[in-house]
């Protein structure tokens, strides 16, 4: 509910969003440390993003399944670089039916060790291969440091997994599941996004490569909203996963993970959020509009009430996602407040003075005041709602990616590359030492966030051959990485 | 796959049923005692079942959302029914992140006690109410003996979880969702089933009143298949639900919950299939039809395969869930007998004799051998497929309402009813004592599965108002109950 303002976001980005998240209804905090609760509003979001996502999983081939919740313990152990990882955030299960357990049971904090267990079983010939699986669930993982869909105790994600015959063929797959993260996030979400790989540091525990989109905030900082790993042979060694080939020799499998969190609704809602509250991509809102009546006498009510109703029935015949406010006892202006704070992208607005010239006002939720507002024909109404709704989707791209291109700097040394970290990226060459990432992170809190795919970024770089240097030791340096600080 | 032939379902229902969920890759064991696996071709029936139901839900009202899969210790102690019922059941998570937790975590058995929780937060007004829940998730319960999809440690499933204003509204909210059950169970999953109420033995713990479906499955016993609870104030008094109505009072609240689980899959495979596997119900199967192209030439190949795919594309484009059966290395024979194990509801069969009359063979499931047969013209194969579709699934719906029938019985005395629900139910008159239910259960194996709504049970019944006495201790007794032995 929206009885106050939120803090501004440009004064205080941690408490507007932490404030946005509760007052939108998205999600609040359980009663158990660091766990979060996804509210309607929140889960209807997550549903919309499951199905953009899983519609294109099954288009590439994928199937769902369900492995279990309870993994043995001795599992995590088998791959060395996993249980290193993963083991200091376990949640184990020593007590099951009143009586202590022979072998304590982990909450998953994710599925690749029982998955390996069970593949072994079920893979015997290179005819089974592929093997391309997915499932949505949660997963547990200790964090000490929580905020809501950012970092939780319990997260919702989906967990890709696929085994294949050759390493080109992981590898294949390992980028085309990045490449539909991307454009996931690009199309659906409107969320630029830079695909890139990871350094050594930051990878999955387990895996040879990890790559990862990343997405700048509203506050510059970065957002890892998914990523892609190619396992290579860790998990088919530690977990015997192997297959007669065409030759009848057995070989090991090659193996993929990949997964996207509830994390990325923290990612839209500080994408796209302003001083009024959460902004929705018009693909992913719950509501995609709103009609608010308005009346203030009976007479009024009886002249509004019927072309709203017959404006929701329309709009909605025609795909569109919507709701009409029939709230009593709250004022226009308190709903308008409202459905502000949900970000819900078209208000439309209905009086009797609308009605009268058979017409509605629309009002564009990513550009608050007048300058977003439009006088629509009602018998015009569902294409002028579908073309508004079009021209958002687009808009909150356009405007988030010039926020990212204004924000990501080129720094020529050092010392620019400091400031450029204050607000926003660093595009900087890098040498590829671990050294030098750790001391970049230590004097400037920033990370290693990818070394990007494409090293144009997407646009022809001004940037010349000749500073082809680490910007931290001046040693050669073949590539560039983005660095900023992160959530 | 299904190299060997299955147990016979009229010899070893059991073992029929356990390796049927195996060859059919609808389930596995999991490394951890009593969990499951759901695997893809199961996982597919499950969220065919998700939708449908999820449609219903959300029709009347209902919004998804996720409470946490961790519940602090002491909420499952506030409700002292809710206690007795789930102590024994549960799984504990001692440790988190390295340390012994001060308090421990419980695996949600269920989550009316988190809901509880939340609830006193957020309900304050009757402005709030009613507040109508869903969640899909899996749930722990530590069972002993477990079966593949009917009694595992965690399952899937979905639980509303309701709260009203009124005594009336959430009794009324408890019956909806029964009949909602009823009605997918019946015209979705081909399966008839009596919606009844439960007795104080066999009812949720904390509830006051609890309501179930129950089916007759092939071998003549009972399985519950959906439950919906009305919880009185039991919860709202717990965990101080409550809101301030009108005038300005504060009262409990009144709240209902309701599930469907995995279990549902295991009653699909009982109730219709047989001696060749699966048999689905078409509105439910992931695939409902298979084309199998037949040929031994090069020549063959070529003449058959551009009908085939323009076959799958045109039913594909009907709507129609649709695959082609193009694995080499398996001739047509083992591919028949792969999709009947699976339950595929209707096969077409394309040969080149076909191709050369533009016509295609249809074999229906439910019906094995060549009385299941027909040809039909290619250019009329949408019409024909979606037309034997609906037949099959008006077919096996009669065909376990007819079986049902004839393992029903009206027993005179005690001597019939142990007759009787040796194969199948005896609905009998019951004084309503814990006592007699008891020994009833003792003697014969059999249980109160419901007291069936409709006492008539959809008939008009010929059983005369002089026999209104307990089948078991002769008093006097005014309702009839559904007995049988049941999974």
């Amino acid at each position: 509910m929206a009885e106050e303002k939120l803090p501004k976001r440009s004064e205080d980005f941690a408490e507007w969003y932490n404030q946005l998240v509760l007052r939108a209804e998205l999600a609040d905090y359980a009663p158990v440390r660091g766990c979060m609760i996804v509210r309607p509003y929140g889960w209807a979001l997550w549903e919309n993003i499951q199905q953009a996502l899983d519609r294109r999983f099954k288009a590439t081939g994928h199937q769902n399944v369900a492995f279990p919740l309870l993994i043995p313990k001795h599992f995590i152990e088998k791959e060395k670089h996993h249980v290193e990882g993963f083991s200091p955030e376990l949640a184990v299960v020593t007590i099951g039916g009143g009586e202590e357990l022979a072998e304590p049971l982990i909450v998953r904090p994710t599925s690749e060790t029982i998955i390996g267990h069970m593949w072994s079983k079920w893979i015997q010939s290179y005819r089974d291969l592929p093997v391309l699986m997915n499932q949505w669930n949660s997963v547990v993982r200790w964090e000490l440091r929580t905020k809501l869909f950012l970092r939780t105790l319990e997260f919702y994600w989906q967990e890709g997994h696929t085994a294949h015959a050759t390493r080109k063929e992981a590898e294949d797959e390992t980028r085309q599941m990045l490449d539909i993260y991307a454009d996931f996030a690009v199309n659906d979400a409107a969320i630029p996004v830079i695909p890139g790989r990871k350094s050594d540091a930051e990878k999955f525990a387990g895996a040879d490569t990890t790559y990862s989109i990343e997405a700048m905030m509203g506050d510059g900082k970065a957002l890892q909203s998914g990523t892609s790993h190619f396992l290579g042979q860790n998990f088919a060694q530690a977990f015997e996963i192997r297959y007669l080939d065409q030759g009848g020799q057995l070989q090991y499998c090659w193996t993929t993970s990949w997964g996207l969190s509830t994390r990325f609704i923290g990612a839209i809602i500080m994408a796209h959020g302003d001083d009024q509250g959460l902004v929705l991509p018009p693909k992913l809102a719950p509501y995609q509009a709103v009609i608010v009546p308005i009346f203030k006498t009976d007479a009024e009510k009886n002249a509004v009430m019927e072309p709203a109703q017959k404006l929701k029935t329309d709009l909605a015949k025609a795909g569109l996602r919507i709701t009409l406010d029939l709230r009593e006892g709250f004022s226009p202006g308190w709903k308008f407040n409202d459905w502000e704070m949900r970000g819900v992208p078209v208000r439309i607005e209905l009086g009797p003075k609308d009605v009268a010239k058979h017409a509605a006002v629309l009002a564009r939720r990513d550009r608050p005041g007048k300058e977003g507002k439009s006088s629509i024909a009602l018998a015009d109404a569902v294409n002028s709602v579908a073309k508004l709704l079009e021209e958002i989707q687009k808009s909150l791209h356009d405007r988030a990616l010039a926020f990212r291109q204004a924000n990501t700097k080129e720094p020529r040394d050092y010392k620019e590359f400091k400031l450029a970290v204050e607000t926003g990226f660093a595009y900087s060459y890098w040498c590829g030492s671990a050294d030098c990432e750790a001391k970049i992170k230590e004097e400037t809190k920033a990370t290693m966030r990818c070394i990007p795919l494409d090293q144009k970024l997407g646009q022809e770089s001004a940037h010349s051959s000749a500073s082809a240097s680490c910007v931290y030791c001046g040693q050669p340096a073949r590539e560039r990485a983005i660095f900023g600080r992160a959530y």
